[in-house]
């Protein structure tokens, strides 16, 4: 059984969760609204000064839960594979300069060659990226992703898949980010959510929910309520490993970034309250 | 290692992957194109006379490989599941009109439910048709759906679900389809073709590819070498298990359902040779 939501004390919400919002916008909204945590996205912080975004969050009293994204390691040219590595050692910078504990990681895949290179290759990247992520006390959470996005978002799908790389890596700085969009329908979640916390390697909870039907491969993801998945089952799975991280409300959606992002946040903290 | 294609001996078609035309249609261009074998979607024989499409088939010399497709039966109303029995009974009867020794069950979910329950009550659906599919000589084969139809259209997501289902029900009139497009992902597709083949459930195998990026959810199927899935080594995984059946090229693509559909067959004979 999950807990009782009573506040907004465990909430936290991904600033593309509300696109139409800037850092500033997402930070002032956040806690006006009494929302504890965020997370930020990469795209909030181009083109800005990290220090200042540091002192912004700092004055908000919001706690930085993670930044998303890094990734996408694989690819069938090694350049690329190159470019990705450089790539997450910008994203270990950032993460530690705003005051991150956590950066997610939207591991990649290419169609051109097998899934099973693919997962070498996310294997060989995080390897690689490890020793700064240490040395900047950032820790690595892998995010399975749904299957429909094997061919190209991501060559690990299931949290099997993700326990097994996470246990084979062996760090306490590698983990892995559970989020309910992309696992509700496997039979075996229950158990493995079970071997995630059990092996230390839980780090975060990611909620949101899939429409019926979903129309949209990736910007038709539904609030918490609106779809068909029993969030407050797989809550209680994750708070049963012991897990007080953080639900993180992460949704993309044209449907709702369409409308009025302060009343679409009350929506999102009700939504929190009676249906997460 | 899959065999070699030399001919066209091992291939069949279904209906719908040449949606543009009907019954007749297919039948005599399929026997034009050398094709051998024909799964009959219900949609071409909708106010068909059964005994008229009877003698149409029989004359042409192809072979009805299946019947697509039967299934459906979850439904959080108790009216609506016996409205998919009575309609799978007709299946059953339009199948063993035109011959088919299969139908393929497109098992069915209900996002108002949990997927157990709607597991639950496919096991229940099948037990309850099984005397009339053994009564007219049609076996029936449940097909497991891509987990982003677990919302809507199947509660049956992975061949291990398959699997276990068609062990428990434990008739020789109950087996398993298996659709690349669907279970390409799994990182235990390997193992669970053989189980299938071993407790003798395996009764078809069916072939389309996975297109990078999809672009909808229904109707954005590759031809077979537009996409990531390998084809030929999903097959030789399902020929080691003695499975000697047709090649069934399903392919729902609004792509190429918009082009001359007599070229189209051309093209997949040729993909059906070179990237199967």
């Amino acid at each position: 059984m999950a807990s009782e939501l009573n506040d907004f004390s465990k909430l936290c919400v991904h600033t593309l969760t509300t696109k139409p919002w800037n850092l500033r916008q997402c930070v002032e909204n956040y806690s006006a609204a009494g929302i504890r945590g965020i997370t930020i996205w990469r795209n909030v912080l181009d083109g800005q000064n990290l220090k200042e975004a540091r002192k912004l969050l700092d004055d908000s009293g919001l706690d930085v839960v993670s930044v998303a994204r890094g990734g996408f390691f694989p690819s069938a040219e090694k350049e690329k594979r190159q470019a990705a590595i450089d790539d997450n050692l910008f994203a270990i910078e950032q993460a530690a300069a705003v005051g991150a504990p956590v950066i997610v990681l939207v591991c990649g895949a290419d169609g051109r060659q097998s899934l099973q290179k693919s997962r070498d290759q996310i294997r060989e990247g995080i390897v690689k990226i490890l020793p700064q992520a240490k040395a900047a006390g950032v820790k690595l959470a892998i995010e399975p992703l749904h299957p429909m996005y094997a061919g190209d978002r991501s060559a690990i799908n299931t949290l099997e898949q993700a326990n097994d790389m996470a246990e084979e890596i062996n760090s306490e700085y590698v983990g892995i980010a559970v989020d309910v969009y992309h696992l509700w329908w496997d039979a075996h979640l229950q158990q493995e959510i079970k071997r995630c916390g059990q092996n230390g390697n839980l780090l975060a909870f990611h909620v949101c929910d899939w429409n019926v039907p979903t129309v949209d491969f990736l910007n038709d993801r539904g609030l918490m309520g609106d779809g068909c998945i029993n969030i407050p089952q797989i809550r209680g799975w994750v708070e049963e490993t012991g897990f007080r991280g953080y639900d993180e409300v992460e949704i993309f959606s044209d449907k709702y970034w369409a409308t009025d992002q302060k009343e679409y946040l009350e929506k999102i903290k009700q939504a929190y309250l009676t249906k997460t």
